[in-house]
């Protein structure tokens, strides 16, 4: 058995009687019964995932993985390839959108080349970016599998690899984040294949294309599927015909998350087409996901459906990168705190509800 | 003319020029078109309010006021009223929901008596909450006014006193939050009275009062609207007749915001009613408000429909005090950060859309 296939075996539910136990500590708290809705169930989760009432969150790390995609040569996006790259520069620069709202969330970043078309090597051996390069870009998944079942199962792998890395480091709490001009054609193409939804249903505008770039979109989704008829009940054979880099590594980063017992927070259509492939490997891998926000794109509220995850924000969103993610984690953090430091009615003195709710 | 008159008077709508050039500014930053969504609807208020492309909301305070309800006594809540100045206690001592929220938002936090039914003098004379109190609590508002007129605009201006004096020590964003046994059935009747919707539209369980309860607190309210018959048109004849000291206090604060030109984050049903007083006597106070979240109380919508309001948070939470404000004010500091802060292509050096939104 591979090292992989090891890790997704061992990968556990996590233990309900700690969300039991976490329900219980609540109905003691200074607050009218379950008064702080969403914020409990998460708290419920972390300490499920943790098996603590007093689970922490504190060393936050977003995971950002960049890689591009073939399939770009087909016009699928509004910006040209080279953008991948540049990103990946402007987030060391700390420009960008991910890195302001992960300091806000108080999260270290770190950036991953997973498979970027252009050379970064000057950011890998100055330690500012990790690279798990599987290769410059992915193939046109239109004339045929976007990746070798070797890198496909070698990017899962390095998502894994890394969480290792960070659990050694402390982290407590994981979130997702991509870059690669043409994932979104990608994410389509893995969700359709897996839910077997019609390609129209599950695609979006990305980067806001216009409508006939949208009706291109779709036929080059439907027309890779066709290609390639990747087996939907083989996950690494998706990936591997119709997914990008980044999108595996992040599959393998959630992987990590649930093999390690770490909350990972996904973000939006991307690293959720991830959490799609790592819930097919690992369907216990859910118990560790905490849906970030519901993105613009028509698809993703689809494929939360499809996971049975309830998203925290909702604030029309469609940028990636962690973005979503990130402001998320504030939340998580939030629930974490209530459920670990506030008072009980009796160390408080407060007079309790006449209504029993048992 | 009275100091309330005249400052209600100078509130402003905030320069629509500043939304504008906060929207074309974004046009120029790293990332998708508009993609950060209702982020940036929140970067471009934060930035008409304060007339700069680079808003800082540094500086929070959350400010939670407490009163007390002589309608209590008509059994419309789980808790009996000594709850309201146990729970003030709860909040010096650090055990409350809204301290953990707060200090997850990096928020001081103001606690005012604007009119507990139990002595605070201690907590007072140390200087641990601020008094304003009008009364020990409002008289029953099913027997006559819950206050008297004059008793109304003192609390009014008890609220903008308080926005002076943070404005002094350089308050950047306020939240408002609320205690006091028995006003959400105050929140409801101000609510009735103001949009004329029926009192079973607009009432809700409160701190979940079961069933019979609830058609019991749809009988109060109704009756304490016969018997006062408030005038729709004078906010302050609302107020006085069927409102509550803690919320005339929040309406002071919002008018104080406005005229002060902070933004304020809105908590949910009790905030959002005292939000309501504050648009009636001022119509542009709205400019500065941002809706926290959408509470669970069924009126909490229509609310925010009748302020034409879209709440940042739906975390199906109920639970008063800022909670809810808190938790939003991390997001109004994530679209301060990105306003003030991302990189434009240029400095980024990132290639820009091929398309043209303009």
């Amino acid at each position: 058995m591979t090292e992989l296939k090891k890790i997704i075996k061992e990968i556990k539910a996590v233990d309900y009687e700690w969300k039991e136990k976490a329900r219980n500590h609540f109905d003691n708290l200074t607050m009218p019964w379950r008064s702080l809705g969403e914020l409990l169930t998460v708290a419920e989760q972390l300490a499920a995932i943790k098996e603590t009432l007093k689970p922490s969150v504190k060393k936050k790390v977003l995971v950002t993985m960049a890689a591009d995609h073939g399939v770009a040569e087909e016009g699928v996006s509004n910006f040209p390839q080279e953008v991948s790259s540049q990103m990946v520069r402007n987030y060391i620069a700390g420009g960008a959108a991910m890195n302001i709202l992960a300091e806000v969330a108080g999260a270290e970043v770190v950036i991953v080349d997973m498979g970027v078309a252009s050379d970064l090597s000057d950011l890998v051996n100055t330690g500012k970016i990790l690279s798990y390069k599987a290769d410059y870009g992915t193939k046109n998944m239109t004339k045929g599998p976007a990746m070798t079942r070797k890198q496909a199962e070698q990017v899962l792998q390095s998502g894994i690899d890394i969480v290792g890395k960070l659990v050694d480091r402390g982290v407590d709490l994981l979130a997702t984040g991509d870059k690669g001009i043409g994932n979104t054609t990608a994410s389509s193409a893995i969700f359709a294949s897996i839910s077997k939804l019609p390609v129209h249903k599950v695609t979006g505008r990305g980067t806001w294309i216009d409508n006939i770039a949208l009706e291109n979109k779709i036929r080059v989704i439907e027309k890779a599927l066709e290609v390639n008829n990747p087996n939907p009940a083989d996950p690494i054979d998706v990936l591997s015909k119709v997914g990008g880099f980044e999108i595996g590594g992040i599959a393998g980063v959630i992987l990590g998350a649930a093999y390690y017992r770490i909350p990972i927070v996904i973000d939006g259509f991307i690293s959720t087409a991830g959490a799609l492939l790592a819930k097919e490997l690992a369907p216990h891998s859910v118990d560790y996901m905490i849906a970030g926000h519901r993105s613009v794109e028509p698809g993703h509220q689809l494929m939360l459906n499809y996971l049975g995850l309830k998203p925290l924000l909702d604030l029309k969103m469609r940028l990636g990168e962690g973005t979503g993610a990130c402001l998320a984690m504030n939340i998580v953090e939030a629930a974490a705190q209530i459920i670990s430091r506030m008072f009980t009615f009796e160390e408080a003195g407060v007079s309790r509800s006449t209504r029993d709710f048992k």
